[in-house]
């Protein structure tokens, strides 16, 4: 049997792990919005963040009113201290959705993707929904292999945001400035997203082996 | 006299106020190397976000171990977790500076600011820097006043943001694709770096009276 501490720092995790759902399922709608110029999406997007927002406010509450009441010490301190910052980096992915829905809502009835970029920009979308659901296993496992091979995912997402630019920058005679500025945005966007994510993994990864993820692969190798 | 405990506090505040310094040391810098075309301005920031990046390792562990050795509870438990926001924040705007110095790094030997738009870009970075002076003043002296006049120096920010985003619009025809898009991103930069400002004024705020600065205005005015 858990003790009641403990089963409090379960349901923590148990949130964390929520979170992970709902900013995921906030990108992957967004993304859509974007690219199909879903005015409905878009708009569904915008109005779900404030639940992000909430869940946050009432996981951190949580996890104060947990650190004020049983005045942790060593590991529970750090790991209640992590959640703190767990919960920013979701809940600022879940802001990073709600701009990618923003654009698509400015833009519509147009889309903001043209048809040459749309290959890219899915592959962002589908790379930055695969990081999330990987982020909210890692979370829920403590996997540390898994936690690592969002480094490799992280890389695929710098690789395809450098694409983009390239793409941009190769369009130039065809692209309106508009379209370019909001690519630039979106990428940046993804990219971000992805950057979180794995913000939240590393810090499992310390959580479990009390060394940082670059530590860790160095001493035990890529997995 | 103070005790030893809230000596510490004090120096951890005093180091929040060093970090803040830094920040905007990093940003003035930035921006005069963005404009100027000054690789070694550039350089020299790049250089120096390993500081900011150490201040905020230093004084998160300071933080951490204050936590774990006095168990603190209620106001000083709520600041020593406040503190951890605020080193994150200013971490952030300390990056942002630094991705402000790539873009100048990358464009050298070319300024990758034309001449129509320097105005609008001294007038951010003039802003940029003037808020992270306040918050400085802010965490220093708990003037809720002063935290309440960042919400207005942002407004101004948000105001020059759209300005630099229809400024590039109107100049369709004469803008490059590349400076577009180094000025999106410079400008949300400059945005991104007021928002963490603000950010850390209205933790101030809420440590000072337990009101969150939107409630505090509402009830109280406008300052």
């Amino acid at each position: 049997m858990r003790d009641a501490f403990h089963e409090e720092l379960d349901k923590i995790g148990d949130e964390l792990v929520e979170m992970t759902r709902l900013v995921g399922s906030a990108m992957a709608r967004a993304s859509t919005a974007l690219i199909d110029a879903d005015l409905g999406l878009a708009e569904s997007v915008i109005a779900s963040d404030e639940a992000v927002d909430k869940a946050k406010e009432d996981l951190d509450q949580r996890t104060f009113d947990l650190l004020a009441r049983q005045q942790p010490v060593a590991t529970d301190l750090r790991l209640l201290v992590t959640t703190l910052r767990m919960s920013a980096d979701l809940e600022r992915m879940g802001d990073l959705a709600l701009h990618i829905a923003k654009v698509a809502r400015m833009r519509y009835p147009q889309s903001a993707v043209p048809a040459e970029f749309t290959a890219t920009i899915v592959e962002m979308s589908q790379t930055a929904t695969r990081i999330v659901a990987k982020c909210g296993s890692v979370i829920a496992s403590k996997d540390v292999e898994l936690a690592l091979e969002l480094e490799r995912d992280d890389d695929v997402m710098d690789d395809l945001h450098r694409r983009l630019y390239t793409q941009l920058i190769a369009d130039e005679r065809r692209v309106p400035i508009e379209v370019a500025m909001d690519l630039t945005l979106c990428g940046r966007y993804y990219e971000r997203f992805a950057d979180h994510a794995v913000s939240v993994a590393r810090r499992v990864v310390y959580l479990v082996t009390g060394e940082r993820a670059d530590e860790f692969l160095a001493a035990h190798g890529t997995p």
